[in-house]
């Protein structure tokens, strides 16, 4: 049965990553249907929006997305329903893609990047799992409005609405005790229940859900005690489930703590398995065009895409041991690059991987 | 002119670190009148209330408030109302603190403890100005309810209101640019304004105060982003001024990147010059009586109290001089002993810095 896949490069080195990606999985030669559609700052200028209705489509009835990047300084002044981000929120949302899963693993091999100390990092492999549909990235009411109440009331203010409701916590928990009964049966739930309201809900309802789980050892950590932790001692760390506006702070600060983000892919899910897979780097507008991009980070989230959504482990794990090898090997792009190793462009190192598959 | 202080030294080790440093303002032989009161856990368990209404009074007629730290895991299980963070909540709230001052230093003496590489941080010197009277900290409404629209309508659910009004808003940008023209001219404005409506205004308002403040370099930078670069490359920032939120998180993390948050004392500061002072660390009720907790956080933090509430820099300055001597000479708390220096127990410690004062 052929799967369908849809393509969204999106601006910046978006293109150039995933065109090493494609290149990788068509040398699988698995029986995929791969379609290309614009997203992004390149799509609002052909289509006049971030997210046109023909990429949607093709997103929605496709088994998974492979997504470079968007986002470029040229569309910043524009309102922000016209910018770029909007593309993948819009995404997130049509989908209900609403499990983020971000692993931030530091390979061996690149020890060095990391501005931690090796006894801190080496061998650093924890998974973020990040709620990515609810939250305040979503809640109503907000806006700009003259404020109601308070000691401010008539003056100017911006709201917005943090929200979760029980099923939305009750769902992401499972995937993440899930997630913790495949590694080393660590959860730690992260919210800020000693001030929010939406925080005490979530810290109940993970706990509830902890019944079914009796390996999986569940701690809960304070989002500001979280955020040291993953300085001081990140390794304590196993799994991580938390919602979204936290999730976004910890997973790129833990993804930085491994010096390599150019390596690190995401993946986010539906129920029904359908999922968008993209690096976690961004556009990078400054070196697009250049031919120095890490395109790993992207190749890697092709493989997580096997695995999540196209029920391929095989090729999957193909596709993780041929990057592990071209890193054995001492292929470096320029942003992991250090003396004694090789560097090599974008093509070369898309190359690489192919030759190592 | 006497000057009154209000001393709440709280939970966990806040009492015998707090004694060590009004051993060092009495040392100093000021004019001060100096007054206890109970707080946190302790007054909860004196009182029934964590800021009973004679502590507060007293907090509102003292010129600054000199804190130790509250919370202890036998509070865990007290509905929220009733545990030891809603004092400082409600303090900062009923004076209006809003101004919170978090300097992340990296002494000299101290660059091992730290879990960056020395490269990275050595010389650290970096100021959080956190919002801290705002917010989703304050927002209403809020609560536990079922929710009345969306996709999950019907379901319990957890919500909180993010708020800020322009005044509030603006205050704040005026003491960040204010701090950042006494240092080096560099602010950096975190917000998520690529999604939240309370930040676009924040990023708003904070470019037009900006016009009056030339010399001032402005930078604005998304909260994730910002969690990132901390761990990158902390020393690119002078002052970043954010919200109560995003500040309590990467507050947190930059006082980590030091390694030695015992170091690391705090302001919260009102219109009026009225201030209460604590240090960045919590109440550790796990070495609590053991006399070998780290007092100089908690030093530092009064001579911050002599040079913001009590205009008396000649004092402040005195006290910074005389922690760096002891540092100088080697003396150190069990959490910042390393090798090579002499590890000496919390009166020691205080009774060396007034031995170089
Ligand atoms: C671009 C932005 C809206 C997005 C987010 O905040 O979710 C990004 O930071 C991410 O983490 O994928
Ligand atoms: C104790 C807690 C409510 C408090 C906060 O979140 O503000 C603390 O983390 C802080 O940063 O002072």
């Amino acid at each position: 049965m052929t799967q369908k896949i849809a393509v969204l490069s999106g601006d910046g080195i978006g293109p150039e990553i995933v065109e090493q990606a494609v290149k990788v999985l068509r040398a699988l030669d698995l029986s995929l249907e791969i379609q290309e559609a614009p997203v992004g700052g390149k799509a609002f200028d052909l289509h006049g929006h971030p997210l046109p209705t023909a990429t949607l489509a093709l997103a929605k009835e496709s088994n998974a997305i492979l997504f470079g990047a968007v986002g470029d300084w040229k569309y910043d002044k524009l309102p922000r329903e016209h910018r770029p981000e909007q593309a993948l929120l819009g995404l997130r949302k049509a989908l209900g893609l609403f499990a983020n899963l971000r692993p931030a693993i530091l390979y061996p091999e690149l020890a060095n990047a990391s501005s931690l100390k090796p006894e801190i990092v080496s061998g650093l492999d924890i998974l973020i799992l990040r709620e990515l549909t609810g939250d305040i990235y979503f809640g109503s009411p907000r806006g700009i409005r003259t404020a109601p109440d308070g000691a401010f009331a008539g003056s100017r203010e911006g709201f917005d609405t943090m929200r979760y409701a029980e099923p939305e916590i009750r769902r992401i928990a499972h995937i993440g005790f899930q997630a913790a009964q495949k590694r080393n049966k660590k959860l730690c739930s992260v919210d800020k229940a000693n001030v929010l309201e939406t925080s005490q809900l979530w810290r109940d309802i993970v706990t509830e859900v902890s019944a079914e789980y009796p390996e999986v050892s569940l701690s809960h950590m304070y989002v500001d005690n979280a955020a040291m932790q993953l300085v001081r001692a990140p390794r304590e760390f196993d799994v991580i489930v938390t919602g979204n506006m936290f999730g976004d702070i910890l997973s790129d600060e833990a993804a930085m703590l491994t010096g390599s983000i150019g390596m690190l892919p995401s993946a986010s899910l539906n129920a029904a398995g359908q999922g968008l897979y993209e690096p976690s780097h961004g556009s990078a507008p400054d070196i697009a065009g250049k031919g120095i991009a890490n395109p790993l980070a992207t190749i890697l989230s092709a493989a997580m895409m096997l695995r999540y959504s196209l029920n391929n482990s095989a090729a999957a794990d193909k596709i993780e041991k041929a990057v592990q090898k071209v890193l054995s090997q001492g292929l470096r792009t320029a942003d992991i690059y250090e003396v004694g190793t090789t560097q090599v462009g974008t093509q070369a190192m898309g190359d690489a991987v192919i030759q190592a598959l």
